[in-house]
């Protein structure tokens, strides 16, 4: 262990898959398993998505969803009763075809997705406008098959959470999608400390079965865009599929207007490649499980009996005062070792502790955020856990700014086909695209096939005067990003 | 909905199974699903889950342990490797053949349990006796094909944690099975306020696959034992089947020693049993989501005016001191109306307040545990979240106290074979019966074929003298309870 991390880690700028994948291993992350596609959540790894699930746990709750749980086994012909949404999911399903040592009369998939099984049980609940809006939420497992695995970002099974409500009218579902959006974008902007943009998705990157795709996309520092989040306005699709009827209260049977919303384990994948450095993880201090990390300093043994006692008297102060604190105090490393190992493994804030500190009742504080002597400083021992707070809040809004400023230097506004395919082309991944699209299916398959670019989102409420479209020149009225995408 | 819950509950003592069932559908905990074996948690059902979840969640970690998540899939190879569990396992699993429209070259299993999949991701991770203990537990789905479905109770697919750690000796290991033991029964007693025995399970009940399997079980109200949670001491059977090695403190190569525990979402059919009466559901407050529910008292609208706005203040006055309570302030139904759907829902204090009290600046409270008069009493409004706080305490111990002495009460100290075939026979469903047993398999399978009870657990650490076997008579060290088991 102490040797492999050691070695030096493949610079971003070299390699960026390469030093992706060293991080996930390294930091102890995430491994692959032997089931083609799945990778195993590691406890370090494990305990970031704990956090993250916590919170963003609390704001769905806040909005009014109630959390549930529905079977993993969907019957295959609820799949194909909504003829979209069949389409898009049947190719990666995995089939389950006995049980109980039989062949099963009708074949079951394990749940790509859950609308299905949910909109059949609202069938069965949903009968009056009294029984609405019906908002539920499920954290699962979900599975869609796939070849080609990359940690967090693709892999045949990621858990997730989704959101399925059902609303009398279609104002309300509508309203609900974008309430959902804004959950989704807060969330991940101010605690995951990754920056965003977001919109509507055009028509051919939308769910499965959805009337309308609204989404969050982040730039990775290779300049393509990562897809965080997604919420749908479903129509009332899946209400005539699966025949969920309520009387209104002029006592007409009518269909519920629907919509669907998750965020998955991926989001551990944008937090990595969003912050991570050359040396390392760096996590937001707000999901971070150690956010401050304590390295005792001594040579001799009595200099040891003096720092120790006084290091793990910080760490339950910083503890009580609500803070994750870590106290390494291995022996036969050295403290540059736990240095490099702490730093690689993100954890946001460490306090050096050694006997002149002591002497001098303070400690060395060292920011993961910003590298060697200007992210030192000093702290008296006295108000500690206040300034390690400030310093905590400090550091979560500087991993903002910096991915913020590094997604900006990447978005591009583009007046010509071809400077969208050069940029496409060169160095930097291509990075977002912001051009005028008139929103025809076939300049946007042109783009795709001549450019790998697709469209991530069209900004909402656009106030732009229309302008000539990149690929056609005719009248546009709205932009909208571009970019490859992960 | 009003119309369906005004129906009477079939009473407890005419129809248990009915009761439960009914119990279950109208308080709106579970549904089933058109999945054969699959229940639906509905989000009254899933909330008590949730709480009950992170309460053990925190004791779990207590302990040393930390999350991780592995794969659903297991290849079918490996639940081959160790001899007694696919014996033990084979007969019941969900099969995968196709993923991605094409058919497997090997099959999946759905986990019906993760020691296999587990262990062979810690042969990976343990090398040296540094690298132990490692103790992990994931909370997730599970699959065993079942064709009889009782909610909760038995499910193909249900919810659990499961535990799995590594030792370097036995010792440590035997110590973390019944280390896992005791927090599984302080948490049922205390947080679920069920009473238990526990104690070692006989061979014939081990884990497949284990050398020992220690276990808590419960008495439910129609006689039979309920098993609510298992620690299993693996010994090497695993380390050997997937190659776990470690080098010692003296270099050289040995197997750990493993152990894995677990409980299920059968825990909330223990809570439902245990408490519940003719009335419906009676949740301890510990787990319940809503622990007092808030009345409104009024008859004329003016009245509605003054009372309303002093309840919301008393809601938040509660949830502010950390009790989850809610208002009750629908239109179009009566508080009698009320009082009955909130003690149907199990709601373990109710708080009425009406013009009256408002005027004497005090509410009346009614306890869930206790029915009619002797449960009400007044309380000030000055100090009500101190006194609710109190009311709830004494609700949780007496859950507890009943549910005990109610077991304890059909538990049955027995001398002879016939003593335990006419109990098993007659009325009550035979209760626990603490009986001489012998320890030999032939004497077990005689009882469990002439009278349907099983061996459920021998309690540790006896000291009795020894006596008679009530099978076949001869010497016994140790007595052992027997009961009829779901």
């Amino acid at each position: 262990m102490a040797e492999k991390n050691d070695k030096k880690i493949t610079p971003r700028s070299e390699d960026f898959a390469a030093w992706y994948n060293e991080i996930i291993a390294r930091a102890e992350l995430a491994d692959y398993s032997p089931v083609r596609g799945c990778i195993v959540f590691r406890p370090d790894g494990f305990a970031i998505w704990e956090h993250l699930r916590d919170e963003l746990d609390r704001r769905i709750k806040k909005t009014g969803a109630r959390n549930a749980y529905f079977p993993v086994f969907i019957p295959l012909s609820f799949l194909q009763k909504e003829a979209q949404h069949v389409e898009g999911f049947a190719p990666e399903v995995a089939v389950v075809t006995h049980g109980g040592g039989k062949e099963l009369e009708e074949k079951l998939v394990v749940r790509p997705t859950s609308e299905t099984i949910i909109n059949h049980m609202f069938a069965q609940w949903i009968h009056s406008h009294r029984d609405l809006p019906l908002m539920v939420n499920q954290w699962c497992n979900v599975v869609r098959w796939e070849m080609r695995t990359r940690p967090f970002l693709r892999t045949a099974e990621f858990l997730w959470q989704e959101g399925h409500t059902a609303h009398a009218t279609r104002e309300e579902a509508e309203q609900e999608t974008l309430t959902m959006l804004e959950v989704y974008r807060s969330f991940v902007e101010d605690f995951l400390a990754v920056p965003l943009i977001y919109g509507r998705k055009s028509a051919a990157e939308r769910f499965p079965g959805a009337d309308d795709t609204y989404t969050i996309e982040s730039l990775m520092p290779d300049g393509r865009a990562l897809q965080c989040g997604t919420s749908h306005y479903l129509g009332q699709n899946f209400a005539k599929a699966f025949e969920i009827r309520f009387l209104d209260d002029n006592n007409q049977l009518q269909f519920p207007h629907q919509t669907s919303w998750g965020v998955s384990t991926r989001l551990l994948g944008a937090i990595i490649m969003s912050h991570g450095d050359d040396q390392g993880l760096r996590l937001p201090p707000a999901v971070a499980s150690t956010q401050i990390v304590i390295v005792p300093i001594w040579r001799k043994p009595e200099e040891a009996e003096k720092v120790l006692p006084v290091a793990r008297e910080l760490r339950e102060k910083l503890e009580n005062a609500g803070l994750r604190a870590r106290l390494d105090d291995r022996d036969g490393v050295t403290p540059g070792f736990k240095f490099n190992d702490w730093e690689m493994r993100g954890v946001p804030l460490r306090i050096e502790i050694g006997p002149r500190d002591i002497a001098a009742n303070e400690v060395v504080t060292a920011r993961r955020d910003i590298p060697g002597k200007e992210g030192k400083g000093k702290a008296s021992l006295s108000d500690i856990a206040t300034h390690v707070r400030t310093l905590l809040d400090e550091i979560q809004k500087n991993l903002y700014r910096q991915a913020r400023a590094a997604m900006e230097a990447n978005t591009h506004q583009l007046a010509s086909y071809d400077a969208l395919k050069s940029r496409m082309a060169g160095e930097g991944g291509g990075g977002f695209v912001d051009l005028y699209w008139c929103g025809n299916p076939a300049c946007e398959t042109k783009i795709r096939e001549e450019t790998r670019a697709t469209c991530r989102a069209i900004p909402l409420n656009q106030s732009v005067a229309s302008g000539p479209c990149v690929v056609c020149g005719s009248e546009s009225k709205e932009r909208a990003y571009f970019a490859k995408a992960y």
